[in-house]
């Protein structure tokens, strides 16, 4: 393993994350809050490790499949573990454990939380918190690669270990205007939505928080009913910005330049739209024949909870857990599923399930025709074994982990359900689950193992496993790789 | 499609049936019982429809897969429509849907019971509720196809369409052999258990329809408390036996005929064995810490509990309802898994779960050796992509119709475990689940149109879902195949 470069990319990462909190300092100066102290610190703090790192001296600029995966996996550990110090000498949180918990579910743009009143935080905190969504949104990674070429390092390995969905797709030929293109669209979205919700009489801070929490699909609000107490109007931007967040980001990129047939016939945006659709037409009927007495507003949560929950936001308008078992499995079976590949959101994401559907097709095909070759496709294009195969194992394992997750967690003594939908919130950066952990209440009541346990689920989520699997398998440290 | 042979073949298989129901006709007759009329009744109507069927001209004597999945379907549905008449007549059930939902339950091996006090049923009918597991157990059809080729019909493609597991294998070159040998195994493993049982005091009434529940992995019992008010001795008679039940049928022969490494050295086998004595270990300990008092009565209770839910018999000796969140995670697992392919068990079978662990171990492989070209065995045998795309794609569906059963299930207004449990208790053919289905209670509970989707459910996992789904595919009866 090339230790210098890995060591140098990762100092790099600590001392933009120092930059990156400077904007928290701020606020925190100008509300005159009990925080700035924190936010002091840690940027100092970011900024001495950062730059003790970077002088490393790397042996050859190129990084290799393994160094990828090192710069990946404990840059996200490094940055969480620094992201987590002003959460931890404010206060907000009793431990430093808790507070790592909370900035991963940042990072990672889950938005479980360990603290139940955030109405108490101070400004620069919930500052923070969210704008470690925005900034995990789109992988700081990525932009750390953007600006590798610069430092004459080459970075396609970070990026294909950081960018969710099977297949890591380049939209330009290199990888440094790939950035600039997704960081842009990213970029636009947000400054849309912050006007609109400026229109529905949103505070900056509001309006900024809440955006960075939409568009990174996290869902820490700054409210203890999260969207619950705002109007409709509010309600509505935020639910649409979550499903647009949901998308494949080059798929904006194809639109800009008036590609409207690419994004048109996409494959898996027509499944994500028809499952949202049959989602909140399922809920809505089942929620206004028992709880509810208004289709309208019956169709109104519902629509907000599916957008929610199917990009892995987790922002709520209702307490679901109280809705009907019916409702509540259509939301849980979501949590798996999550948004699309390419896109800020968690989960399995549509388009393997897209093709899981395909090869199920494919085989019930094959009981007639036992000796055809029956190609996969996916919007047109031919998918390869190996592609498949890769799909296949990734949704086994995620089950798997699931399963064994539910049995770890079971063991805090809380239903099965509970279990269940804490492990699945965090594996795939949803945030709430059902009962113990549901919409209006905290992950506080675990204890610290199981914090770190979750904590865990969130970044394999969010680097969907194998990345960090890899890391851990003896292999990689006897160097026989 | 060849409706003749298909017609032919389905009335010898109710003229079988018309003689299976003699011995509990007899029982009926020595215990002086109600149901003496029912089982007449029943009888002659299967030799009626049997013999109207069975003069059916074939065009020609050969079966196509088309033929064989459609002989396949209809038989388990003919069979069950019929053998549920005396349930109906001599009123043990309410309805006649309540009937055909116990007597698929039994064909299927399942256990599920619409009968809250089983102790008021009389004699004959207990005798055929679990005489139908003994059957349904190695595959009435099975028994047919060895008769078929008597009549000048080949039925390699029955075998492999009732067959359980991904691949279908002939331990004999000729299928009359293979059945042979499976039926001797059958019989003996059965007789000794009846012999042991008789050592522990049962009668032969009790020791026959246990072992027939036992050896089919069925789990109907002729008490409400199933085998919790017998002796330790019994309990781990019937432990044991459930276990011996779940191994594949074809290791017995290879045992046999001497051939000791076959046996020992089969994959599926050690780690069948090695789930038994986790699961078993884990939750004694979990029963140790927290309901139980002595760690023997908790290790007792949690072995036979493992024994049956991975073999899916589901009988029970303890409520394992009322068992800590662990404890019932680790079954409602097992209930996923199932024994072993080519045994009477359920479930997805260990080989398909190994196979996937070696299939996830691969990609992670690949991360490392992205152009490496790693060959999957099993016992040392290569496993073609054909076979693992079977066995995924099967995993797949068996995921999707579980999910979407619990979905409609949930609208019966049980919670999400109860819902969830029911289609995997049914879907394994295990019995018994969770909650509003627990081990005290019944499926009675649930509305008609529920209790035909479960019966569905159940004769979906028995076939393994491909046979039935192809079936109903619009193209089956275009004749486009």
């Amino acid at each position: 393993m090339n230790y210098g470069i890995v060591l140098r990319v990762l100092g790099i990462l600590l001392i933009i994350e120092g930059f990156l909190m400077i904007p928290s300092l701020l606020i925190s100066f100008y509300s005159q809050g009990p925080d700035l102290k924190a936010f002091a610190i840690g940027i100092l703090l970011a900024f001495f490790l950062g730059i003790i790192l970077s002088r490393k001296k790397a042996k050859t600029p190129s990084i290799s499949a393994r160094e990828g995966l090192a710069i990946v996996s404990f840059g996200w550990i490094f940055a969480s573990l620094i992201g987590a110090i002003p959460l931890y000498i404010s206060q907000a949180t009793p431990t430093y454990i808790e507070a790592f918990f909370e900035i991963v579910s940042g990072f990672t743009t889950t938005g479980a939380s360990v603290i139940s009143n955030v109405e108490a935080l101070p400004k620069g905190i919930l500052f923070w918190r969210s704008f470690t969504h925005w900034i995990g949104g789109m992988g700081i990674l990525v932009f750390t690669v953007a600006l590798l070429p610069a430092l004459g390092i080459g970075g396609f390995q970070i990026f294909k270990a950081e960018s969710p969905g099977p297949i890591a797709g380049k939209v330009a030929p290199r990888i440094r205007d790939t950035a600039k293109i997704l960081y842009s669209t990213y970029f636009i979205i947000t400054i849309i939505q912050v006007i609109l919700l400026l229109f529905g009489g949103m505070s900056i801070f509001e309006s900024l928080t809440h955006s960075f929490g939409t568009v990174g699909t996290g869902g820490f609000g700054i409210r203890n009913s999260s969207l619950g107490s705002y109007s409709s109007y509010i309600q509505m931007v935020v639910g649409v910005f979550m499903i647009l967040s949901g998308v494949n980001f080059s798929l904006y990129y194809s639109l800009f330049k008036g590609n409207l047939k690419d994004a048109w016939y996409n494959e898996e945006l027509r499944l994500y739209l028809a499952i949202i659709l049959f989602a909140t037409i399922g809920i809505s009927f089942n929620l206004y024949l028992t709880n509810y007495s208004s289709f309208g507003i019956s169709a109104r949560d519902s629509f907000f909870q599916v957008g929610s929950i199917i990009t892995t936001t987790g922002y709520s308008t209702a307490d679901f857990d109280l809705w009907p078992s019916f409702s509540k499995g259509i939301l849980l079976l979501l949590m798996f599923i999550g948004g699309s590949a390419g896109s800020t959101a968690g989960g399995m994401k549509v388009i393997r399930i897209l093709i899981m559907f395909k090869l199920i097709r494919r085989e019930i095909t094959k009981i007639f025709h036992p000796r055809a070759i029956i190609l996969l496709k996916n919007d047109d294009k031919v998918i390869s074994n190996e592609v498949v195969a890769g799909i296949y194992s990734f949704i086994a394992l995620y089950l798997v982990i699931f399963a064994l997750g539910t049995l770890l967690v079971s063991l805090e003594g809380v239903n099965l359900e509970s279990a269940a939908s804490s492990v699945i919130a965090t594996l795939s950066n949803i945030g709430p689950g059902l009962g113990f952990v549901g919409p209006t209440r905290s992950f506080a009541g675990y204890s610290q193992a199981t914090k770190l346990l979750l904590s865990f689920f969130m970044l394999l989520g969010r680097l969907e496993f194998f990345t960090i699997i890899a890391l851990f398998a003896p292999r990689t440290w006897r160097g026989e790789i």
